[in-house]
Formats: C-alpha cells, sequence, structure tokens
C-alpha cells in the first residue's frame, strides 16, 4: 500500500499528510451552544482515540461556546462552517484548530481574505469539503446519465468544485489545505480522488458520505476507506455514521487496524460458531470486547468455540480461550496455563491473565 | 475491477466461476442433528439473500439429518466434515450439493478414491479450505517471524497446503474444486490469494476467518472481501461473524452492494447528524431499515437531518426524508411530495410512498 505523496499541513499539534500516520477524526452531534455537552462528548471521543475532533457551528452562540470547549478538551477543534464568513472569524477568534469551510461560498472576495488571513494569522488550516449531494449549480448542471456515466459526470464535477475552491485560496497564497470528496457511493468517491490527486498536492480528509446506520454504514465505510487507502489516498479518516460517534471513532481504527495501517485496543479473533460449538462463543466475545473497550493496549483475544480450529487459532492470539462441552482451555502466549474452566468463569479468567490490563503498582 | 479468471463448478443449481455473479453464503449455528432448528434457519436465510448453506456434519446422526433437511430448503448444501471419510460419503447419500473437506486429511488413498468418485457420480463439488490456523504440520513448520515475515511465510503455508490438497483431487481427475484460503488478518488472506492464483485456476470462496464479534467483525469482513474483490479475486463470498448467520448474510450484500457488483434490498442513505440537526435521525433511519429488512427491491431511501446537505442527497435517492424543526419534508424520485409532516409520522409516510413496498393486487 504506497500512499500518495503529499504536502503537510499541521491542525493543532496533529500534522496530516503522507509522512505522516493516517489520525482518526470525529464530529459532535451534541448541540454546540451547549459547551458542557459538547465537552463530555469530545472528551469520551478522545479516550476512543479520536485525534481531532470537529463541531458545527450554525450561530454565533455556537461560535461563542467554541471558546469553553477549547478550554477542556486536548484534541485539535475543527469549526464546521457553511456560507457565513463572520462565523469563520468568530470561530477562529475563539480558538478553532481549524476551519471546515468552501471560500467560494461565503460571499465577496473581501470576505474571503478577511477568514484567509485570520487563519493564516493562527496557522489554521482550511478544510475544503465537496459533498456530491451539493455541488455547486455551476458543476452540477453536467451531471448526468445512469451508471457509469453518471460516476464519471459526478466526480468530475466533484473535482472541480473542489479545484475551484482550492483556486481562491491559492490565489491568496494561502497553501494550508486539505480536500474532503465525499459521495454516498464508494465508485464515485473513488473517481474523485483519482481526479483530483492529478492536480494539486493538499492531503485528503477522506470518508464516505451519508454511509448509513450502525452496521451497513460501518461495512459501506469500510469497503470506501479501504479502496481509497489502497490506491493510495487519505491521510485523516472519518466515519460517518447515523449512530453515536463513539462508533465512528471505533471504526475508523477498526478500519486502519485491518489494513494493518495502525493498531489500537484490544483485537478479538472469534470463531462464527457453527454445529459443533458447545460454548456460547458470541456472548463470551461479546463480553470480552465491552470489558476491554476502554484499553488502548494492542493485544490480541482468540474466543474459540470449537475443536477443530478452536487451539490452533488460539494459541497464535496473544491469549484466548478455547471451549468444548461446557468447560475451556484459557491460552498465553500459545500455552495453556488454566484448563477446565467452567463456561461461568471464562471471563473472568481469561481477563485475569492478561498482563496489559493490569494496573502499574 | 477485473475478476482473475476461473473455471466454473456448479454447486446444485448455483453456478461458480468467474463468468457467474458473486454468490452469497451462509452457514447454520444450529445443531445439525436438529432437523427442524436448520431448516427454519436455512429458510429464514434464504429469505435474507443466502444462496448457499453449509451446515457442520460432525457425527453420522448429522449426516443423516441432511435427509430431511434437504427436502425442506430450496439453495444448495454443502457438508462440512473433518477427518472423516465415512461422514462425507453418508452427506452424499443424503443429498448433500457439496463438500467442504480436506482430501489430505481423510486418511488412505482408498478412503480419498470413494469420497471421490462418490462426489463425481452426483456433481457434487468439494470445497478445499485452508485456515492459517489448521495447517498441516508439513507447512507449519515453516511459518516463522513477526510482520512481514509472519504475512509472508503464513500465506505461502497456506498456499502450498492447498495445493497438496488439489494434486490429491486432480489425479483422480477430479476437477470440481474450489479453494478457501482464510487468515484471521487481511494481509496474509490477499497474499495467500495471490500465490495460489498463479498455480491454478479454480474459483475461490472467499472470507476472512474468526472476523471477530458483529460491528468489528463486519468491519474486518468488509475490507478483506473489498481488498480481495478489488484485486479479482472472489467467486463466492462467506462472511463469518460470532453472530446470528443472518447479519452475515446482510454484510455479505452490503459489502457486494458499496463495491457496485451486486444489489439486493433497500439502501439507507443517512447523514450522521451534527449540531445543526434537528430530527431524530439515527432513530428514523434504523426504524426505516427494520421495517425494510425483508424486502429484496433494491431502492435508495435517504434521511436526513439537515437542511444543508438534507434536500441535495435526499432528492438523489429514490425516495426521502430531510427533517428540520421536528416537520419533515418527503421526497419521491427528486420531487417533494409531502411538506411539513409531523417527526412522529415521518416513517408512516415515507413507507406509503414507497411503490416497490406496495403489494401487487
Amino acid at each position: 500500500m504506497k500512499r500518495r505523496k503529499t504536502r503537510t499541513i499541521h491542525l493543532g499539534g496533529v500534522p496530516i499528510g503522507s509522512g505522516h500516520r493516517i489520525s482518526v477524526q470525529s464530529m459532535t452531534k451534541t448541540d454546540t451552544r451547549d459547551a458542557v455537552a459538547t465537552i463530555n462528548q469530545v472528551k469520551h471521543l478522545e479516550g476512543m482515540g479520536c485525534e481531532i475532533i470537529r463541531v458545527a457551528v450554525p450561530d454565533l452562540e455556537a461560535a461563542e461556546a467554541l471558546k469553553i470547549i477549547k478550554k477542556h478538551i486536548a484534541i485539535p477543534l475543527v469549526a464546521d462552517i457553511h456560507f457565513n464568513y463572520r462565523l469563520a472569524l468568530k470561530a477562529i477568534e475563539n480558538g478553532a484548530d481549524g476551519l471546515r469551510i468552501n471560500p467560494g461560498n461565503i460571499g465577496s472576495r473581501a470576505n474571503v481574505e478577511k477568514v484567509v488571513k485570520a487563519a493564516a494569522d493562527v496557522n489554521a488550516p482550511i478544510r475544503i469539503g465537496v459533498n456530491s449531494g451539493s455541488i455547486e449549480k455551476e458543476y452540477k448542471n453536467a451531471i448526468k446519465g445512469e451508471g457509469k456515466e453518471l460516476v464519471e459526470t459526478t466526480a468530475r464535477a466533484m473535482a472541480r468544485s473542489a479545484l475551484k475552491h482550492i483556486g481562491i485560496l491559492e490565489k491568496l497564497k494561502f497553501h494550508q489545505i486539505k480536500v474532503s470528496l465525499k459521495a454516498t457511493d464508494v465508485q464515485t468517491t473513488l473517481l474523485a480522488h483519482e481526479l483530483l490527486a492529478k492536480e494539486c498536492d493538499y492531503p485528503f480528509h477522506i470518508g464516505i458520505t451519508e454511509a448509513g446506520t450502525l452496521l451497513t454504514g460501518a461495512v459501506k465505510s469500510a469497503v470506501g476507506i479501504s479502496m481509497l487507502l489502497s490506491k493510495g489516498y487519505g491521510d485523516t479518516v472519518r466515519v460517518s455514521l447515523s449512530a453515536p460517534p463513539e462508533r465512528e471513532v471505533m471504526v475508523a481504527h477498526s478500519i486502519l487496524r485491518s489494513l494493518g495501517l495502525r493498531e489500537r485496543g484490544p483485537e478479538i479473533i472469534s470463531c462464527p460458531t457453527c454445529g459443533r460449538c458447545t460454548i456460547d462463543v458470541e456472548e463470551i466475545a461479546t463480553e470480552v470486547e465491552r470489558r476491554l473497550s476502554g484499553s488502548s493496549a494492542p493485544v490480541s483475544i482468540a474466543v474459540m468455540g470449537c475443536v477443530v480450529n478452536g487451539p490452533g487459532e488460539a494459541s497464535r492470539a496473544d491469549y484466548g480461550v478455547a471451549g468444548g462441552r461446557g468447560k475451556g482451555v484459557i491460552f498465553r502466549h500459545g500455552k495453556v496455563v488454566r484448563k477446565d474452566v467452567d463456561e461461568s468463569k471464562i471471563i473472568d479468567e481469561l481477563i485475569s491473565e492478561i498482563d496489559e490490563l493490569k494496573e502499574p503498582h
């Protein structure tokens, strides 16, 4: 997997670009004006491995709340703003580390100059965010057809829209830019990146927009983000789900881990169970995962129900249990450490074997 | 996405190979000896779009149950057998459409000949299933190292193990073969396919083994299966989850749809919600998806909470709702058909607009 070469931008303390690890971000779902609720959500997300947070700034009250929010959170904050340059100025004034704003949509050149100057003064990057559903009329009119033609005309319109916004910033000698190109389908998203990658070296913020509900949205995001990353596109990742933002962060880390790009937190290897299975693998695996969800230690834990594949797989994981007829065997780095463990005690005994979870004295 | 060219095999009425659409399969989690429970699970899976079903056959009683099970199900049945050639003969006798058995693990050449003859007589294909956790000692001993070296030595051992089993069948002039190469990580799985693809043209049954619990397992499977399919590998798909098999089928179809390879059932496009959102998108989208889960009509339905992206996206979907301040607007093929719909009635009114769900008179 070879990453597309990009320049590096800095969002607060987080470098974004091909020389740096792919960062995970999310967006709060609280009312930004409710600073306490927003802070609590951000702090929870930080604990889950969220490295950049975006908040919606739909009005002045929300822009004012950033001042308090910034004081209580550790990760860089991006203000998400549509159309209103005054909100952008206020967000920067109140400590936003970056903006998500499309300079072509905020009115006069004077407005744009003010926002760009404010951002440049504090080294705040700007994300240009192009979404297949909200492309400007001048490009949208060229979208037509069905199937392959629709994919191509939409992707081209997205890339052109991005280039227009990029051009506005470049004219003002502003280059702290990242770009997102989000469509609701994987093919269009992929092609839009291919087209834009030929035209600029700004880092990409990637994701599939409006991916859907928790499970199907996670699958669509995993497919789309894998395909993008496998082509080298993507320097920071946002998974968009109609679900709590903690899930977005968890899914993003799962995707990066599955691709071998990053490791964070326990990985559960558990068998799908079949007619041979004699312990409740689903329940045990789910409960082990739940109990370990707060840990960032990258350990692998196998939960296997079957004598055919169980011991083999379990012995390759750092820790593991292989069950059979209501009893379990517990493995540790390839060696059996406990035998004949009663099913009701398997979880406790397994967890007590995991060194990485033990608190230091 | 260009598929690797393979020969075609036939599993009951389902052709498998590069000339045919990628089929979705699953495995029952019932005790196969309980024919009624197994039949019910299979019939439910058929309704969800499962096209091939595998059942564990760990003993003679399970092999006998196949006779009853076969009478009541419509999709081809594969008997999953380890080590015991007599169970394979009995499964074929009782109507199994295919076997999952590794001929190198069932003893003498005479045993193998009996199984191959029985399978050939009824045109039942054999799947050779190599799993990274249960490779024969002769190949397992060559697995070593960490990181890249571990990936390479494991993938090579898997491909060699598969070639040994293939060789045994080919010597008996049996070519109705498909092969699976499953590791618990994506990199090893991918490399094993690359190695084996150079040596044979049998179709691949793909999946990531022991992928984990519902959400993280679905993500890992989506990443792995996308990467395989994007390289052209894969003629039939099994998603393995520690979760009900219905979820495996649903996730498999989601993966294929996200890749633009197949369409089945409604697709929900729903926004991730943010501080701008004024209706409960998560609840509405989840409930719409639940109510439509029994339908195979490939319609797209947008559920959007925000005035910024909502109307644009919703208008591109076949049907959609865009909310705002407790009221909704319902779209139908790009046109607003209902305005000011109360939030409590949005789901009912949206669903009543969907032609594809209306029963024919």
